[in-house]
């Protein structure tokens, strides 16, 4: 088997820790399960088929995605049911959905709409691409200064009429949030915040539901990234309406958990469900070859910004691994920071005394998983000695 | 012919102007021949085969490249000529290298050295795999606080030396640096440090060239990313040693340029050379659609931080094509600005009375190509209005 640590595979490379993804998987499973909601990962995070199999063999609810292109390639991949966490607009997008409708019918897709001239235009492009059955969208409600989604109660009335007016062709299944741009805001407002939002869109679901203006079925009440999620379960599952609904979490980053942002995150969480649940361990690493210590405290690695994402802070040094010894030492408290970083290479300052050579390994430890996914083709599969047992392509 | 602006295509998608690309390539090549210079353009902005092509097919003496992985792809695709602009360490990169080398006597291949323990490596490597021929090197000189390189002509003189002690393993071709590095300065100091750097690469030839180090054949000093080309020219070409040199430029992305960093550097180049020349056109755009105008003046766009590089300054708003016109109205001007990037949307400020609504297409023009480049698999090529004339897979 090919092992990472004797340099059997080229460099620089991104390895998922098998087990840690398996145990991840099977927690928040088990976690979603006992908090009485259903999972629908958002799939982005990863774009790997392989790992789509296992959330679903796990068994989760659906899967979601945020870009035709991606629900292209869950739909190769037999993926049955679908939460596309967007507006869905575009011709040649609205088209591809409509005939995937068509084509099988144990297709259930999901979409968001937030205007009424946005709501036009899809029941238009529906009605001309004739899918056969309705198709379900989710009101969705944003952040004042945020992304899309309406912004107060009356215009998500109007949107919801004008759903009801596209009948045949739209059904209004729920309503619909994301929370996790809050975490971008001051620490010490932002559950004060999450909270507020997440009562916001129970606002919608009530005056909605109140005007009865949903469509067939379960209302699905829908949010979470993986910042809040606690927050999600807890206010979303509170939420009275006159018929029944469930509280759908689309958090995604809980596969590989981070060495970085949602690492903090998670404590976050702990810290105020007073729980030590989800047990959550990072999975994902990005190995490199040290090419040069060419002044004291500098050593620069053979992996860059087109190996790692940086966007929510730089990837930590994780392990060194002298050439030879396939022996890892841990660096994550051995004071190493990412100095910067080119398309292709790290420079990070070591401490005096680093004892770091030409030619041995460094492991790095992302922060946001999803924006190191998207650097590789292939994801190495490791065991704990990072014997490679498996590779995961994605699909981006 | 599908269409961009008629939305026959899923959105958002990455659109290069074949046209522009043309004259590009046509141009930069006129260019750097009658400057008496090799070009050997840094091939990792795109890593896309097609255009690879259209640069040999022009006329460029190699491509280069920075990883194993991609010298894999150019490989691949019959490129027969490459700069390896890295250092070549990793046991599985040296045993594939050295493979090519044996399979094929047509492949011309050199690769960086910096540091004596890194050559040793490097020989011991290619030992072990026997090419059937010496592994050509140039000593990389770096700039202090900088990335590889020497940093300083004693060192130097060390590797030539240790290069020399492990012949027929290595022979040494040349000395070679990245003097891009220095973009990130202060403008003022800027062109005086890199006729500083250029300085030091030409004083290190000098000195391996006085004590006989270099190998047979003509001495290659090689050095520019596209910020400075214009100072590479002038004074490597000026050097003089004792057998004849020539100089190899590796600036990559003269083939797209930008709408940001490069734009900004073209500028200065033509600035201090008093020349239009080379005369080069933007030619990536990525097409998002625009899915909420959720508050005034907030226009939410279907493209993010997925699908352009951030890292050389947010994207600029080109161009709005409103809903079944197919008219392109330039934006440039307009006042608009991209206030923050999620994964798979951009946050748009747009002036009052900016005109946009749900399903209009927007035009943003990347700053730095090669981050916009590795976001995606498939760039469509296209005409002057937007009909789709091909499509160039990338190969990250």
């Amino acid at each position: 088997m090919p092992n990472v640590l004797r340099e059997d595979l080229r460099l620089p490379l991104c390895a998922l820790r098998a087990g840690a993804v398996d145990r991840n998987i099977a927690r928040f499973q088990r976690f979603t399960e006992s908090s009485g909601v259903l999972l629908c990962p958002h799939a982005k995070t990863t774009m790997a088929p392989a790992l789509f199999g296992r959330q679903l063999a796990a068994g989760c609810w659906g899967l979601t995605f945020a870009t035709c292109a991606q629900l292209e390639v869950a739909r190769r991949h037999g993926v049955p049911r679908v939460f596309y966490a967007n507006q869905l607009l575009g011709a040649a997008d609205v088209g591809y959905v409509c005939g995937e409708l068509r084509r099988d019918p144990g297709f259930d897709f999901y979409c968001l709409v937030d205007s009424v001239s946005g709501v036009r235009l899809l029941a238009q492009r529906v009605a001309q691409a004739d899918p056969g059955r309705p198709v379900n969208v989710l009101i969705e409600g944003g952040l004042a200064g945020g992304r899309c989604g309406v912004r107060d109660v009356g215009t998500a009335i109007e949107v919801a009429q004008a759903v009801r007016a596209a009948d045949p062709q739209l059904a209004l299944a729920g309503v619909e949030g994301f929370e996790g741009l809050a975490q971008y805001r001051d620490a010490g407002r932002r559950e004060a915040d999450v909270r507020a939002f997440l009562g916001f869109l129970a606002r919608i679901a009530e005056a909605v539901d109140d005007r009865g203006l949903f469509g067939p079925g379960e209302v699905l009440l829908s949010a979470g990234g993986s910042a809040f999620y606690d927050l999600v379960i807890e206010e979303l599952s509170a939420v009275r309406l006159g018929r029944p609904h469930r509280v759908v979490l689309r958090s995604g980053c809980y596969l590989t958990q981070d060495h970085g942002i949602y690492a903090g995150l998670l404590g976050d969480i702990h810290r105020r469900t007073g729980s030590a649940e989800p047990d959550l361990e990072p999975a994902l690493e990005v190995w490199a070859q040290v090419l040069s210590v060419p002044e004291p405290g500098l050593v620069i690695l053979s992996a860059g910004r087109r190996d790692f994402g940086q966007e929510a802070g730089n990837p930590v040094a994780l392990a060194h691994v002298r050439r030879g010894t396939a022996e890892p030492r841990p660096l994550r408290e051995a004071g190493w920071t990412m100095a910067a970083a080119s398309d292709q290479h790290a420079h990070m300052t070591a401490p005096p005394g680093h004892g770091v050579a030409v030619g041995d390994l460094v492991a790095l430890g992302p922060s946001h998983p999803c924006t190191t996914f998207d650097k590789w083709r292939e994801i190495h599969l490791v065991d704990d000695d990072y014997n490679v047992i498996g590779t995961a392509a994605t699909c981006f």
